[in-house]
């Protein structure tokens, strides 16, 4: 085991925890040293999680006992605002962070406040914080010893808006995203809507508009993107499939001409991107990307309503989360961005 | 039996077929007088649908034989090009009809040929259909030999639609509708994208834009709303459930201040109607309407994108076909338009 | 409303409760005068269950403040325990219970003990109570004050079962009952395994063998039917649909010439019972009868094995719950049994 | 790509055949060399199954011209009977062969017509073909030229009974099986069974008994390792689930005291077994299982019925299908048996 990157999880025992524990089982280089769980201490996981079993087997500890543990990079599934606090304290032992919570992601405390009702524990160490979608900002990660992993919602927006508006090929008003979630996406804690008998045969539109809290990202780094502020219209659905983001998104192009150049837009955008496939008119589906990391995005332009519409396909645990992590954590070390995943 | 209405049933052997069964065979005005199947001729229905053993056991009919029978009225669940040259056999006996297929719906034979790829087989009686949504027609539909019963896709939008572009609270232009659709909307035809095994956890956008069939109608009836020419932008998509349809619908009001007549407006509109249930903010979901006829609609206003987003649910195969067939029948033999549904 | 039935439901924010109030809301001789809720108290039932809107819009109170009002009936959907101490009190007020928990159906307080973990409130009231299940007792429920509403598995075995050991066609030993169910079965209480995320996807054997308490009804009736002590094998499992039940039962025969028997020993059982629907080589699915009050029964002979497979299929919160419980009100106030069924 | 191993796939547009191609593409010690397919001719498959896009993007070639590619085995996913009559073609190129058919898997003529309604076209190659199930022909797949790959229902059984049978654990009379399987197993074949809105909120029970075809291969197998005629009792259900299969077996033990020993027998049968999991007590799920080539297997002895019951569950797709058919050409060409699939 010696030369390989030692890993630790906190929070392993929801959703995204378990696909790390999956991904790291696998993963040529690292090696799982501790995963920490509140609710299931002194459990094996695979006792939690049998799928697990035969694939990982440690024992969860509770989370103050990580701190005594060696690792050389530790990844949050903790709640935000749990979050930032338990990251400080790791960050303070020189161990470097990839927090998929929101607690690093927006780079004003105003905002954080307004959307997640807490001050942030430490506005110094957040402006340290790297947003860390590897399309745009690969060689800051890279250098990065904390790294705010992206909303699910937001990645399966932002990596398909963000070169269109970057080269000026779509307005940045009036923008609407109607994204179509699955029920894993709302974590492994248990209430009356996230129950089978509630969303199996259902659909509903929630937080619908100017709601939901990861447009304090989406408007964040679409508005950096467009070099103006860009506030979105974004409702988000729950539809009743346990993995993937469909989102539907309604541009307008900045002059008609423009579409015909998406394409090209995209493939320069994403020249050293790792798993990314442009579908253009065969548009996404679910079923296409849900249990691997790929994004697939797609496209068409309505001439009789001047819209540009483009359609993404991400699953939420992965490409939405955990295997959006592992990118991370491969650039932080200077391994091939997709190590793993593939 | 005496005095009771009878009704006829062309292509009952599919899902609106199935549910005009299951009502007219509770309904206490009407009596069932023959079934026909192409597929299943000479079974029993119930042998093809184990669902209605005791419930509606006819003996299924060849599609000729149907005109033979004595009939007040005929439902045609026929798809569309077939169904009319049909229907004009029946009305030459002077036998009422609802057509459940879209081949009256259009009044332009050009828009017909356009949409559905046929010359339209008999334009004079075109003429005489009356656009089967009792909401806004009915009067018209109560003195009607021919009723024309809109799509479910589009039953789903007009009805929320048509009172905010009539009472000029939206703009015509720009709005945008996403749907999401069950399965059963698709039909019982066979056909690899209805395989549970491709629809199942997946999530697909189709025909976005301004392909799908359904805006024919949608574009006919809001353009007669709002008095001026109305092009929408649709996007349909699948959605792994039996029944229901959702649509989430982008409008932009004429003036903020209008939106908060918004609840006004529809009690006015819909003072008459039927089981039409306005739950504001309080969202709809598939859920509350799937196995009944209402429609729900709610809605949001968005001040920061000056957006208000209407959210309609309808079950598809309800009031989105078989259950808004039989108000238009109840209409058309005098009766409350809601017997034989609560 | 003056000579109608006055109704109050304990517990109504369950799917049972819930399912209750529709059936009552359009019951032609009886008015709800109260629903329970601890949870929700004080709001509205069709602010938690938004299809009630329109349909059944009661105040939720206390359970304390049930007490009173006046009712002619009352249904308890309270859990075990619980509930039989709150019927106790109702009983004291001369008010007729009907109770969809288990705190009535076993006659051996010894029994109810080991499988529920409690002594009984009241062993002299338990003598008074009849298991209702009108196939069987339809004599006794008429005059019943204290009807306890038999089991949803339970109602799925004991229907098909009880005729054939009555009349000697099936051995008593050796019965194995293999019993799927829909998620609704667990209730909407909210725990891991009821997640969509964790029932989705999945199928699972639980409490196999001999652990389901449901056995404790089972045994019970079916040796009482055999008239020798019946102990079945029993294993449920968690199939991911909302509704429904179906069990696969395998028997054996006294002697193979009497599987020819079946047919007419159920004709007869089932002379004067209510929405039974013998479907024989035609086996039952979920699908004819969910949503509906039916229990429909097949069965088939193996002469290789000498088994005799018998499949039942039920809704289990209609026929396995509050649609049974109406039919048994129906006859307690002496209404025909289907009554508000149909 | 010199040195790999050369894999054709017949049929490769059915699901089995996509997971073929998802394995193959990642195998270490192998390449595609083509894929063919009669609906989807000249299409690429990624064109069909956008899962493959950048993964697998071979032309699919019309079955014909398969046989004039170099392959040093190919896989054939085509349906009985053709299956057989192209597999002969390629042995006579001197081609290795594995066949996910079942027409090398029945060592009887006689049986296989009784079962698949046609004469064997070839009894003496029939005579040559390996049963290929790993875990008790592993000496012999490893030498052989023809491998017919069990059924999926089978190999759920087969794993967890054979090791009991052979070490006269449970009685060899008496075998009932009550398999759930979920849609994939129906293949992409268009039938109305399959569909999403048949499919969904459904559960049936079909081939009860006596009537499976795999029941062919469960006698076979199961008598061979009796050492005397055993005939099962076996009822496959069709569940509303993508992949997985779920078998509850109830056995009798010849001994109870036997029982204790379970664990042990199946340690040492599967002492080189590649991914078996065994779970004793805590009951296999489809979860755990699905999306791997994983069987778990669990049970429980149930002492007042004298049970022994035994559960099971693999994805049918993988450890079912192609994952199976991987292990055996790993054997085939001396790879480790599980390469490429951990």
């Amino acid at each position: 085991m010696k030369g390989k990157v030692k890993v630790g999880i906190l929070g392993a025992t929801g959703y995204t925890g378990v696909e790390l524990c999956k991904i790291i089982a696998r993963h040529p280089n690292c090696t799982l040293v501790f995963l920490t769980s509140q609710t299931y201490a002194d459990q094996r996981i695979h006792e939690v999680f049998p799928e697990l079993r035969g694939v990982c087997e440690h024992r969860l500890i509770p989370l103050e006992d990580g701190l005594e543990r060696r690792a050389d990079v530790v990844f949050s599934c903790l709640p935000h605002a749990k979050s930032a606090e338990v990251c400080l304290r790791y960050l303070d032992r020189r161990i470097r962070i990839i927090d998929l919570s929101a607690d690093f992601r927006i780079e004003s405390p105003e905002e954080y406040k307004k959307w997640y009702g807490t001050d942030h524990p430490n506005t110094e160490v957040l402006k340290t914080a790297i947003y860390g979608m590897p399309e745009f900002n690969r060689a800051r990660i890279k250098k990065s010893r904390l790294v705010a992993n992206p909303g699910c919602f937001t990645t399966s927006i932002l990596i398909p808006l963000i070169p269109l508006l970057a080269a000026k090929v779509i307005e940045p008003e009036d923008i609407i995203i109607d994204s179509k979630t699955g029920v894993s996406g709302a974590g492994r804690t248990t209430k009356v809507t996230s129950l089978f008998a509630e969303a199996n045969e259902n659909i509903t539109a929630y937080s619908i508009g100017r709601e939901h809290r990861h447009l304090a990202e989406i408007d964040q780094e679409l508005t950096k993107a467009a070099g103006t502020a860009v506030k979105a219209t974004f409702s988000p659905h729950l539809i009743p499939v346990n993995r993937g983001i469909l989102s539907t998104m309604y541009t307008r192009p900045v002059k008609a001409a423009l579409v015909a150049k998406v394409g090209d837009v995209y493939a320069s955008a994403f020249r050293k991107a790792f798993q990314i496939r442009l579908t253009a008119a065969a548009l996404p589906q679910i079923r296409s990307v849900a249990h691997t990391n790929y994004i697939d995005i797609g496209w068409k332009f309505i001439p009789e309503t001047n819209r540009l519409i483009v359609v993404s396909a991400i699953d939420n645990l992965l490409r939405g989360a955990s295997g959006q992590a592992i990118q991370n954590m491969n650039l932080m070390f200077g391994f091939e961005e997709g190590l793993g995943l593939a």
